[in-house]
C-alpha cells in the first residue's frame, strides 16, 4: 500500500504553478499594480482586514481592488462589493486554495489599467495555500487570537513561506484565555527576530502599520 | 494549460482511502470501539470539546483515548495527555487531513483492548478532510462563533459529509457580532431540517446533549 499523503501534490504541478505565477506576476507590475496574496484561516478577518486596508489606500488615492477567493459562495465578494471595492469572485469548487492558473484567468476579467492595487483574499485554509504562490508581490498570512496561541507553532510552512503575519482582532484579547506574547514568541523564533503584527480591523488598530510594512507610503 | 485544480485528487487515491476506512472500521468495531472523526476549522476549540466529551464519558465509566492530527508538532497531543486521556499524535507532514491509512498505522499502536471510544482529531481545516472517511462510526464537524456566520454556506461539503455539526464557544456570542440564527438556518436548510447543536466547550454547556446525539448513553 503506497502512502496516501505523498501522492496528492505532484512536482510538475507545482512547477508549472509557478511558472504562471512569474507571468502573472510581470501582468500585474507591467500595469504599474502592486499586489498582496491574503492568506490565513478561516474566521480569521481577512475580508475585514483587507476593506480596512483598501479604505486607508483609498483614502490616500490609491484605486484599490480585490479578488474573492472561496471554495464556494460568494460571501467575502459581497462583503467586498458592499464596501465599494471593485472585486471579483473565484470559487475553487472543491480546492483549498487559489491557484496561480485560477488568478491568470481573474486578471483577464479586470481591466488592470483602472487599478493600483489588487488584494487576494485566498480560500481560508492555514496549509494548503502555502505552496501555491499566485504572482503577487507580496503574500501575508492573517490568524487571529481566537484560534488559540499555537497556531505559529502548528503551522510554520504558512509562516515561513509568507512576506508578513498578522495577528487579528487583538480587540478581543480581554475576553479570550490567549497567550499573545506566545505567539509573538514563536513567530520571532521562526523567522529570526521578525514581528508579528497587531491589528484589529474592527477598531483599526495597527492596519496602517502593516500598510507601511507592506511598503505603502501611507 | 490543464486546469491545476482539477489533478490533486485522483480518483483512485479516494477510492483506496474508501476501502482502507472500511478496514479501519471492522477494526474498531470488532473490538467494541465507537470511534468519532472530530472535523473542524483551526482553532474551532475540537481539542476543548474532545476533553469535556472525554470527561463526561470517563465520569460513566467509559475509557476514553483520543488521535491528534496535526500537520506538525504535538500541541494537541500534549494538551490530551496532561487532561489524563491516552494519545497518540499523528503528523501529516504537508497533507491538510489525516487520510485512512495514516489512522490504520495509529491503530496498530494502540492496545485496542483497552478501550471504549476512540476520539480522532483531524487537522483543523474545513476543506481537505470532508473527502478522507477515517472509518469512525461517526464524523463530527465543529465551528465556532469566532469564525463569523457565513460558515456553513462557504463550507457546504463538510456540513454534508458529516454526521453532527457543532457550533462551539457559544460563550462568546456576548462580546461578538455573529448571527448564530443564521449559522442555524443555513445548516437546517441545507440539512433538511436538521439542527445546529450549540456548545461551549468552556462551560460545558451542549456538551452532553451531543454526546446523547451521538449515540451514548449519558
Amino acid at each position: 500500500v503506497h502512502k496516501i499523503t505523498e501522492i496528492g501534490m505532484e512536482k510538475d504541478v507545482l512547477a508549472e504553478n509557478r511558472r504562471l505565477a512569474q507571468t502573472n506576476h510581470r501582468r500585474l507590475t507591467g500595469k504599474g499594480i502592486r499586489s498582496i496574496d491574503v492568506m490565513g484561516s478561516i474566521g480569521a478577518g481577512k475580508t475585514a482586514l483587507i476593506v480596512r486596508m483598501a479604505q486607508e489606500l483609498t483614502k490616500r488615492g490609491l484605486r484599490v481592488a480585490a479578488i474573492a477567493g472561496d471554495v464556494t459562495g460568494e460571501d467575502d465578494y459581497t462583503i467586498f462589493r458592499s464596501a465599494g471595492i471593485p472585486a471579483l469572485n473565484v470559487n475553487t469548487g472543491t480546492e483549498c486554495h487559489l491557484d496561480a492558473h485560477l488568478i491568470e484567468h481573474a486578471l483577464e476579467q479586470l481591466d488592470l489599467s483602472l487599478f493600483d492595487v489588487l488584494f487576494i483574499e485566498n480560500v481560508g485554509n492555514l496549509v494548503c495555500p502555502a505552496d501555491f504562490p499566485l504572482g503577487t508581490d507580496k503574500r501575508v498570512v492573517v490568524i487571529s487570537v481566537t484560534e488559540g496561541d499555537d497556531m505559529v507553532n502548528k503551522h510554520p510552512m504558512i509562516f515561513l513561506d509568507s512576506d508578513l503575519a498578522i495577528l487579528n482582532k487583538i480587540d478581543l484579547v480581554p475576553v479570550l484565555d490567549v497567550d499573545v506574547e506566545r505567539l509573538k514568541r514563536d513567530y520571532a523564533k521562526l523567522r529570526r527576530g521578525e514581528t508579528l503584527h497587531i491589528t484589529s480591523a474592527k477598531t483599526g488598530e495597527g492596519v496602517v502599520e502593516t500598510l507601511r510594512t507592506l511598503g505603502f507610503d501611507v
